[in-house]
């Protein structure tokens, strides 16, 4: 029952029946070895479409965080903003992003050409052989612009979100890319002589990503300014930040919960390839890692905070939020390492996440830093820690699956790897300052970034986007006038009590049936057991009330129950 | 590190030791030749196992983007019908829906029979060799059922719901399908001679699901008529048409997002088999232009409708809605061509479907034509561009890869191709309409299309669903009486003030054993440190509010800081 | 256009030209077997995440499912156990419930073994060879945590749910998979004497997984006992049960789309690898019949409510709620045998689970066991009578695909397979009673597991997780004071005026330029035309009024006609 053609009979179709016997059979090898190319050939596609599919589905994750973590006036600006990053992003890796990043390199494989600083081929995905790998690499884009743009939410102007996210998938992050995974970067482990011999090792985009993108956000966050009301110099004198209650707590939930599906193919697509040797295996240990990682995010922040609260109050609270944000937290730091590390390890470098986590908005409050979804202390101090778990971890048996250079972390004995990393550490943050810092400070000066002080009050959806949102059932009843209900209602129970009197009449006559006689008069006998009408211009309103009371002895519907109650408050 | 059996010691199994060894090899080579079939087979049974799936996740994201835009009290009436799409789909296609389509024949695969109008042989799944491709396609024609319910939402009775999907899954579009896809259509360009020498291009479905779908919706909204109070005259004496505001944004752009994330499936899916020689290459450029279509249709519809307003007011409005509907006519205008254009062209084609929407919603309102989710000016307008667009910009080195005729879009120098586009585009509106008209008509005619003025007044759910839905926090706390909540709040600061007292005895301790002296009379000292006692009948309110003020002068845990607010509003 | 190293081109650069000609094309021959055991590894891998990442997926499917039937009060407390699902079955897993249930032993392999009662190997992810198979089932055991977490919502604490989440998925769950999915366990199938000839069939979790956690939600929720005012004496003296409306009808209905798509991964996954011979079909089969259950699960419980409902009150009802929950009864109750029956009696078993679950959800509320998310009804019920129609319905001739032993559904003429699967069930239904009950009747005496009654009243989210959530619009605008409302749109006014003027002045020009003279004093005459000044502290109240509704003949952009009733409002 095979559903294609069979590869056999394929390559014996082809045979030149004319050649020799030991001519024929290298021809029928090299026919099922070429056919198995064209099975890899497809599996990598199909591994490299679903990675980015689910990579990309992130955007949704983000959407939804955001959603819940805004307030509904600013809802519209938040999911605009998420769908531009997607867009955005898409563009600009079209254009030139994925050329600086990638452009005229395989990526995954070892060089000996020298080092670049950014990559000057296929602009305009001109000759890109792997179209699945720019798919794969423009999603990880679009998630670098994503952080930035929920920590900004509810007081970013549009224009300067248009500016800084240009700005940072086009150029800033390609050349971080370009540096740490392509191999002709500075920093490559791929290169023929790679930093300190080992070069800086980064499996998912825990620097390349998330540090790139949370730092971004920190900058931004620090020259745009909190949110006005957020902070407040509270009864002992310190700054105190007072909680903005998000738009909806379930989309919240729902936004991590897509987020920590999807990094299943953050972490296990990069790979790039599931059919090389040992790749499978590499692919398993990170999709593992990634969730002993949230796991240990989840468990640490929520118990950690429990003990806090505990220990200052006496009370138990058990934060939703900051188990959610523990669990993405636990989740950025497993990204670098989560191929290259045993189980245990992935556990402890979740648990200290959810500490960080917590220590870092701590950190943002004192220093009066406004991060509306803690993407600052989730992707960029998450971030680091996770890169330099990386060199405190990686297990060299694993390393040396992917990376050609001898590696090892420190708890194998190997002190050169943390050292990269940390060098790769300050060089993202180093690049990522030089040129947001001066961008974001001129985008102020100049007035772009931040909205006016008014429309940040009545909400960004009032002023940019055409009005508030409607959500829930608040305005949704404006058509339905009391009259129509009333109205309505009074037909149903007159529907109801014609209902009730076929019943009647029909049990009436099964009872006659049985008993065996005739009633006399069918009409008279069956009128009298009928409910007196309901409606007609004569009915007091007293009459239709009673009515109504004298229906409820009737064995209700259950989800009627409360129709019945409205109804009769229009009779009133 | 196998994770199965090794293929060489699986054959070697099998060989039989007595037969010559040019026949041991032969018999080494078909062997491993078949358990190259066997991966194949499972490969592709995976990828459209996967991409079926996908694609069946759309129900969940027209699903939220319905829930987006109907108003609160049509909700439930809006997700049922979502929900029933799917089973009836699966039902419908189940019995005779896939026969009609694809029975009998070899979905991809060139062919020299006859013309047939539908197939007749595998209903109820009979003899389906590769049911995922059944599965496959049953997606597709829930699709098409789903477009339908959108634009009819809020006004539609349940009934005649029921029969247009069903006579639409079962028959109209297989039909469809048929004529297309199958290589016995007389439309198809696997035939032997197809039409003008090149037959229809679709890849995955912009004619055969769109379109169909779309212009049903189209007929049916016209039959139906708008909803009560959606149109009126405005001041310039021109049809203006009041917006409805959706049930929640929030769940509108997860809904596009979710529809962008299922495109993958829906696109990249459509090459049916993974592993034939260059169909990865057609998949992995369909994912590619899905992206960038989507990207064009989104920024064109928000930046166009910028400047429309812009220069109309003043002033500046960035639609979130515009560009979410942008977002889905770029996918739905690429799903024709998605495997065979190059990426400019696909930029191209998303950024024309975004304009394309706009001047389509703005036609719908000046015939008066009411559209709950936009369908039409997306699906059926966005569907007719895309298929033209094939004939325009399809480039013949991908076109032949798949299709045996020599084909090439207008820009290659060939015409035919798009002649063939517009006859299919001219015979899907003329079998739809002359379809479908009539039965729309006749289900007007005999009252079973619209709901009754009164019910759509006061919203299908109460009129079919057992009542409104609750959302959000407005009645939930009906049990939650304000007595309750204030004796909740009491005992929380007995507690918190028991708290108290222990952390001041134990600094007390502390104190004392770090100054080395023991005090005279602990519990006498102690005790005056403590709070005096709050609970019990004695207490007049007016010492309750004294000692809650009291109170704030702890350092308040940030979330417990409103909820002392309302305890003291109960003590008042 | 190959993405990775020839496979021709590797095994020739292997290759020892020293070698006979015979020695080298066995060698090749070799080679060629050996990529393919890669690619087959990875195919399989990539199946396994594929499908372990949709059932983590679930997570986020019961999480709305949650958020949409509990009330807001309750919201926070159900997203925060949905969440420790995860993680505590991840850790548990982690730590002893994989090696409990799988130590030791190869998935789906024949044994000659002898039974064991657990696993001993394999405890901390140690030697396990295949972490992707670890992956799949940790998420597994999560669903069956998740199930039992639904139905005790809105009065369960937090330490109950710790620990009877723990005991559940680190041993009793683990016991039944051991016992019927792997190789030694007693009631297996793959073992050399299976029960009664043929072992228990499950293929996917019916009875391991659903009826588990079903009958554990069961005993839990006796113990419990109902929520707060869910249960009254109704008129006609029989217990009646209190409808909570949910907290959003979308999101219930997002979550049972989001577990149907999941599903797939779910159901299919189960064939562990797709790349063996005839797995593939079984993962289709299964697919299909998901599809099919699913719907007529779907369309049974929604007609029959129908038929009850109007029987009962002449009144037609379409019950939203009921479709959903007989959506996922089909979907529970296909699980077990999905691989192994033909299509018609997939959707056998749908209907008839549609009609059990109606059934179910009268028996909970005769016996008063009140079930927040008809959990019981669902996975318990319908997972009995899909693990009963296993022995009724499945196919020998898919059997024997996978399965050693010789097995048949009763409808093919063998009663043996049903004998089996009624032990199986009693065995699950014994084991889980015999240590659940005890276990919740231990923790409800210590005081554990019921909420505090005035908690429960004010919900469990004031209580433990330090306030209400916010949802929808109610709280969101405190900071949007009318005043600054009414000031902002004063100013916005100003600047439409100012647009206004600018329009004018410009036609103006244009007609002068047209009609080739040219005005005598340009300023008096523009003057002329503009509005007159609005701001400024000179004007009282009613003259603004007045010019607002002077612009009010001003063709209004769409979304702004209600800004401006709005700013009328407040200038009044």
């Amino acid at each position: 029952m095979s559903h294609h053609g069979s590869t056999w009979q394929g390559c014996m179709d082809q045979l030149d029946q004319g050649q020799s016997a030991e001519d024929q059979q290298i021809f029928l090898l090299k026919c099922i070895a070429d056919s198995l190319d064209d099975t890899n050939d497809g599996v990598n596609t199909f591994f490299l479409i679903y990675a980015a599919s689910l990579v990309f589905f992130m955007q949704a994750g983000f959407a939804m965080l955001c959603a819940g973590s805004v307030r509904l006036k600013n809802l519209q600006n938040s999911m605009l903003k998420n769908l531009l990053d997607a867009c955005g992003a898409s563009l600009g890796y079209y254009t030139v992003g994925f050329a600086f990043a990638w452009g005229g390199s395989s990526p995954g494989e070892s060089t000996n050409e020298g080092t670049t600083f950014v990559g000057t081929e296929q602009f305009f995905l001109m000759n890109v052989e792997q179209k699945a790998f720019w798919l794969f690499q423009f999603a990880f884009a679009a998630t670098s612009a994503t952080i930035v743009a929920g920590t900004l939410a509810e007081r970013c102007q549009m224009l300067a979100y248009l500016a800084y996210s240009t700005a940072l998938t086009a150029f800033v992050y390609p050349v971080v890319v370009h540096s740490i995974w392509n191999n002709t970067g500075f920093l490559s482990s791929f290169r023929a002589e790679p930093l300190l011999g080992v070069g800086v090792v980064d499996f998912a985009g825990c620097l390349v990503v998330h540090t790139t993108g949370g730092l971004t956000a920190l900058i931004a966050a620090y020259v745009l300014g909190p949110r006005k009301g957020r902070f407040y110099t509270g009864v002992d004198g310190k700054r105190t930040a007072k909680d903005f209650p998000g738009h909806s707590t379930a989309l919240k939930a729902l936004g991590v919960f897509i987020l920590w599906f999807s990094w299943y193919g953050f972490n296990a697509g990069s790979v790039y390839s599931i059919t090389a040797k040992n790749h499978p295996l590499l692919a398993e240990n990170a999709a593992v890692n990634t969730t002993l990682a949230a796991a240990g995010g989840t468990v640490s922040a929520l118990l950690v905070k429990v003990w806090l609260v505990e220990r200052r109050t006496g009370e138990t609270l058990f934060s939703l939020s900051d188990a959610l944000m523990g669990c993405l937290s636990g989740l950025v730091s497993i990204t670098g390492g989560c191929a290259f590390m045993e189980s245990w390890a992935a556990i402890i470098v979740g648990l200290l996440a959810g500490v960080l986590y917590l220590w870092g908005t701590d950190l943002m409050i004192r220093f009066g830093i406004d991060d509306a979804v803690d993407a600052i202390p989730i992707h960029m101090i998450c971030g680091i820690w996770g890169s330099i778990a990386v060199g405190l971890f990686s297990n060299p048996s694993y390393l040396q699956l992917l990376h050609p250079a001898k590696q090892a972390g420190l708890v194998y004995g190997d002190g050169n790897l943390l050292a990269c990393q940390l060098i790769g550490v300050l060089f993202v943050c180093g690049w990522v300052s030089v040129l947001m810092g001066p961008f974001f400070a001129v985008l102020h000066y100049i007035g772009w970034l931040r909205a006016d002080s008014l429309e940040e009050i009545v909400g960004l959806d009032i002023s940019y986007h055409g009005g508030l949102s409607v959500d829930g059932g608040t305005t949704d009843n404006e058509s339905s006038h009391s009259e129509d209900m009333a109205r309505y209602y009074q037909r149903r129970e007159e529907q109801r009590r014609s209902h009730r009197n076929k019943m009647r009449r029909r049990i009436l006559m099964m009872d006659m049936s049985l008993s065996g006689h005739k009633p006399r008069n069918d009409d008279d006998h069956l009128n009298h057991l009928e409910d007196p009408p309901l409606s007609g211009s004569g009915h007091s309103k007293r009459n239709v009330e009673d009515h109504l009371n004298h229906l409820e002895d009737d064995p209700p519907l259950g989800a009627s129950l409360p129709s019945i109650a409205v109804a009769r408050d229009h009779t009133k």
